[in-house]
């Protein structure tokens, strides 16, 4: 943590500490985005306090920042971020005592290598750990984001970049922290509709809103026949999948043509 | 907070702060436990050590304390809990890097007031908040716990103490914090089994043992027919509940019962 904004304060980020009775430590009672900053300038800001500023009355909650003021305060840790590259965290919280927690914090970030853009990255599908399509905080950035964080960690012990969730029914819902992307009949390239219940990302939405991608279900089964498997984020964009199993593929036309188109 | 113990020491209640990119802020990535102190003394330490202990494989977590080392600890902070009674907390999360976070606090507790016991509590049904019934982290006392937390946020915004869970097929699972018992035919009084994903409680797991409740599905329609209403949980043991919307109960004898068996 190298530069924080702190309910409603600049502090050195040495100094934000969490209270223990906080709702976001007792019981990940709250949300979070994450942007990505580039020498010092923030990212699809807009797009981030749109899916945050919509998510908030979904969980009860308000904060005492209008959107403008908390845009310009993002903008504010962006620029004394790390640089070539950060990756920067809005945290809402239900606070202590009916004071929500606000914080914006900045870490350097690494971008994928080479050879991840050109090989792809693994990935692994998680059977026995499934997402639900239809609960409480479902397509939230939620803090109890616990289900997520185990998913990441068991595609990490299994060497995985990703780790990719289905739901009961074996509908793909999303990776453990990016939107899923396969490239199917006709080179259509479907991601899994946002009322399935993944997280709709912000990278999505653009590729979505650019006519790139088309919502679609899409089953672990559709996999075999897929060209190519890509995930988004807003850290690294897109990324192609090199491999899943015993399933193999290149980075292909599609992953191409979306990194062209969000280049720009 | 008035005594804690962190990370393996003992601290002022004070000096405990979480750090920003600790795994419990970031992601409600842990578990934890709240036990009822009177007089210096925790309750049912066992009981809530067996379900943490089964409970961290579960989310692929280690802790460095062994059990014993940990019940002790739990009894050095009761000590100095808050007199008379008080309401302890066991934290563990992912932590940072690799370093699991342990804490243990213990604030003043206000146990039910003789009016409730004598009238009962009111609850609500909430029909637009479903929990899964098989989740990933279904069943356990998770720190992504916010949609447990937005429940008894509702159950307060409507003059209750407490909002009882349906998953999606309208079975009763549990309440915000509490676990249900419904009186039925001849006097039996039927738990939502664990297998369908309440958290399994310690007093619940008290009074199966006991043979005094059993479990069974029960459904929200099966409320009107039921001739008491009860919560458990281990701050205040076994509560009746006195009105849900338009229907009234008044304390029965199987809440004298149970009562009378939890202060054996």
């Amino acid at each position: 943590v190298s530069a924080a904004w702190w309910n409603g304060r600049l502090v050195a980020a040495e100094e934000v500490a969490i209270a223990p009775d906080d709702a976001g430590v007792l019981h990940g009672d709250g949300l979070f985005e994450t942007l990505r900053v580039d020498g010092g300038r923030v990212r699809d800001l807009d797009a981030h306090l749109d899916r945050l500023f919509a998510s908030l009355p979904r969980i009860d909650l308000e904060i005492p920042e209008r959107r403008r003021a908390l845009a310009a305060t993002v903008r504010v840790v962006a620029k004394a971020a790390p640089r070539p590259a950060a990756r920067l965290r809005i945290t809402v919280t239900r606070g202590v005592a009916g004071v929500p927690t606000r914080l914006v914090t900045a870490v350097p970030y690494e971008p994928p290598s080479r050879a991840m853009l050109r090989e792809g990255v693994a990935a692994v599908v998680l059977h026995d750990l499934r997402l639900e399509a239809r609960g409480a905080l479902t397509g939230l950035k939620s803090l109890s984001y616990g289900a997520h964080a185990l998913a990441q960690l068991r595609a990490r012990a299994a060497g995985a970049w990703e780790a990719l969730l289905l739901d009961k029914e074996g509908l793909l819902m999303e990776g453990s922290r990016s939107n899923v992307v396969l490239v199917l009949e006709r080179g259509r390239a479907y991601t899994p509709p946002a009322a399935e219940g993944c997280v709709p990302g912000t990278v999505r939405r653009r590729l979505l809103e650019a006519g790139l991608i088309e919502e679609g279900e899409v089953f672990d089964d559709d996999l075999p026949a897929a060209s190519e498997v890509l995930l988004t984020n807003s850290l690294v964009g897109v990324l192609p999948v090199g491999r899943i199993g015993e399933l193999r593929w290149s980075p292909g036309p599609v992953y191409r043509r979306l990194r062209k188109a969000l280049r720009r």
